[in-house]
């Protein structure tokens, strides 16, 4: 502002892929996210907080879906040279959290987080590329109790943000499980060049997109997809193929029939035995605490995009049916998911530290209870507006304001200068519940009107004519400026009641 | 992971200038922010959230503060050439959106905003690139009347955190006055080319730190301070400086007096008696609200280091002493303050859009209540601890956590691999009120032991030798299992009352 020169006006416009959030998203979000944070202080869990930077180093590789190679992080360079980037999930934060300060943690740690990750990615219809996640993870045990842990702290969220019994499920897996059925068709899964492990776990994630057909294509030759691109697929022979499908498909009416059904499956592979005998404990914790109710099951299909899982999986989804794009009827889906990954420290110490986690993607959770019609409608109320009249008086207006707020009322005074039509229009706008009317007449009267904005809505559909609403005057008090406080009181617990 | 070269780790380290925050922090942060933000809500101001990024075109020029004008902002360009900039405050953001949407937004728009902002500043102690700022705006209106809502304002959120009537002030001049001494001295305030009225207003705003005397030189030839370094002075005559520090000291013990000494020194200006006229009207409205009884106050010394203030000004101040860096005591000093910037939303539009609004500082503010020990002490015990004194039971100790849990307990299984010493020690650092033991001789009798850490620390003081320890076991009890909840319960009653 210190040189004029001739103006150069920006326009007013959000960065692409981002996005603001307004008042009533805001407020949902905020008693979703609270919902959230007791129950995980419930489990025990403390919170954590890092800062959005780390140095990129730091990062590593561990982008979180291989299936989008070009997903990209925001990168800068800080003054001393060195790579800066804004975290793209709150797990490799963690690891540089504990591998920094793990003598001083108590063991294992569990903490959860909350916050903002940025992806630089091209943005879509509905994808942006800063969103918030919730994270819960136990560090420093290799024991599956800590799993199962997850899973049922996976299960009381859902329940606490209002997703009901039945309309959820927690499924489980374990990859080393998946590790001994792909050693019974010739695959090293501890071979580093082998891409193909990756190409067949990616194939099997998509079973419910795509059903047993489409992941067949993408184990064995390739598939085509409807648009005509062309997916490679891992090259299994048709015998190999038959064998990954019936893992996927072994999920019985139980979890003890299911855990039966892999057994010959992984017979003679030590990680498939190794693994089924970890997803016996966790059915046996899941059932001692009453959770094998559905609530919690275990599913050999869930395998989950990541590469850096290396034992139990879960995933959280949602059952009920919603409409696809297409108007085709598909279940929500998934809501969250999370796994062991014990090497994750490793990558800073040289030392393996276990650890598991569970992720749930805000807005996407949130999606599903706009869908469910479940929000939190807390303070959708707008404030009581106190009118202004007559300027001169506006003392008295804003004491009757502070009269409303020292009461708990949410409340303001009109703080703009224009006339009663455009207080009354603003009143609206605000989602008010009444305004507080005082001109000379009531004034002199020692009284105040109070208008209820939403029953007066509600009369104006039935009345016909002006006349006849100035006559009637629906919805209207008069009270005493004594019963202010009181009278508005009643109105605001009529409307939230 | 993929491929296997030799391992070349990262440090684990922190990026300079960013830190952790751990549990108690957070937890005071997060009880202090929603205070904040129930008295906000109870004004009727409404919840906003915009993007870390922003178009750096449409941040412009409007870094915070011009006494730091190294002072940067973290920056990349986007795919398409476009600059990116992570925000500085909340204001400019809220310009951008408001220009955006000017026509669909109630006016005034009134809007809180929580959030994180960056400075890519040289970081030094307790100097962060990263930190939380909590705004609030009313944008649309030119009465001050916002101006002093959000005075009364900032007065309830200092009681409402937990800071006392007498230990905080909010303070509140006008730029306009200021413009009228001014011009009063041969200043012309609208002079673009004016570097001097900044210098100036930069000169005063030092009052605090440097006294009359300091700023007497920064005002006319200059200044040295004690490290050598010398500051240039907007080079006033002995009359000038003498007239400003006249006005500057003009504060006397009611509002009105304090308004009547200014009057002369204004007389002679339009701009002077503008912002006089403002002052009156805001102080009738302290007044009138009961505010004028030392939580708002008019103070002629207050100008606020920011180039865009158009008219009011405030500070919120904490008036009690800390000891310096130095061993001196001296005030706490500044936790927020804000003003009216009328011409922000211009630089999108062309089209003045008058505003006001205030801004918290969180951090020093959480400072101030540590200070003060008044940090909420919730949820500062750990969890209920159930330990693991056999491993083939586990099923059993996780339905004991789980007891606890659905009556609302926080309460955990030990989830590590250790023995007892370390599962105590766990314990301890946890801060856990209690742990629950259940041997196999417990088992058979249907007891479990709970061992109250906190008075077993106590205890522990008092008890010289390990045989009079083992054989009074303090603070331990044992009860039947089906009475664990409610003992549990009890202990941690015991504690937090």
């Amino acid at each position: 502002m210190a040189k004029k020169t001739k103006p150069v006006r920006p326009a007013a416009r959000l960065p692409k892929g981002f996005r603001d959030i307004e008042a009533a998203e805001l407020r949902a979000t905020q008693a979703m996210l609270a919902a959230i944070r007791e129950t995980y202080e419930r489990y025990g869990f403390e919170p954590l907080e890092t800062p959005a930077f780390e140095y990129t180093d730091a990062l590593g590789k561990f982008l979180p879906d291989a299936d989008r190679p070009n997903a990209g992080v925001f990168s800068l360079q800080d003054e001393d040279e060195q790579w800066l980037s804004l975290r793209y999930d709150l797990t490799a934060p963690l690891a540089r959290f504990v591998a920094e300060n793990y003598d001083r943690l108590p063991k294992p740690f569990r903490r959860f987080a909350t916050g903002t990750v940025w992806r630089n990615e091209k943005p879509g219809p509905g994808r942006f590329r800063q969103f918030t996640q919730f994270d819960a993870d136990t560090v420093g045990t290799e024991s599956v109790a800590a799993d199962t842990e997850i899973c049922m702290l996976a299960a009381d969220t859902m329940e606490a943000i209002g997703i009901k019994r039945g309309e959820y499920q927690i499924r489980v897996n374990n990859r080393k499980v998946l590790d001994g059925v792909l050693e019974g068709i010739g695959i090293d899964p501890a071979d580093p060049e082998g891409e193909r492990r990756l190409t067949i776990l990616r194939a099997v994630d998509k079973l419910d997109r795509l059903g047993a057909e489409g992941v067949a294509l993408l184990l064995g030759p390739g598939r085509k997809d409807e648009s005509g691109d062309f997916t490679a697929g891992a090259g299994l022979e048709q015998n190999a193929i038959e064998k990954v499908l019936a893992f996927v498909a072994s999920g019985a009416a139980t979890g003890d029939a299911t855990l039966d059904a892999i057994a010959p499956l992984v017979a003679n592979s030590e990680s498939g035995t190794k693994g089924l005998e970890e997803l016996r404990e966790m059915q046996s914790l899941i059932s001692a605490a009453g959770y094998d109710d559905g609530r919690i099951r275990i599913d050999p299909s869930i395998v989950r995009g990541l590469d850096y899982y290396t034992g139990p999986v879960f995933e959280a989804e949602l059952t009920f049916e919603v409409t696809d794009d297409d108007g085709r009827p598909v279940r929500f889906g998934s809501v969250g998911g999370g796994g062991r990954y014990d090497d994750l420290v490793a990558r800073f110490t040289g030392k393996s530290v276990p650890a598991t986690g569970f992720s749930i993607g805000v807005s996407r959770l949130q999606a599903a209870l706009a869908r469910l019609d479940r929000q939190s409608a807390a303070a959708t109320l707008g404030p009581a507006i106190v009118l202004v009249m007559d300027r001169a008086e506006l003392p008295r207006y804003q004491r009757m304001a502070n009269d409303l707020r020292n009461a708990g009322v949410r409340a303001e005074m009109y703080l703009g200068t224009s006339g009663m039509k455009a207080q009354m229009k603003y009143a609206d706008k605000r989602g008010a519940p009444c305004v507080i009317i005082q001109g000379s007449n009531e004034r002199d009267e020692g009284v105040v009107q109070i208008k209820d904005l939403i029953e007066g809505a509600k009369a104006a559909q039935s009345i016909a004519d002006n006349k006849e609403w100035k006559e009637s005057r629906p919805a209207q008090v008069s009270v005493p400026e004594g019963d202010l406080v009181e009278e508005v009181k009643k109105i605001i617990a009529r409307h939230q009641g």
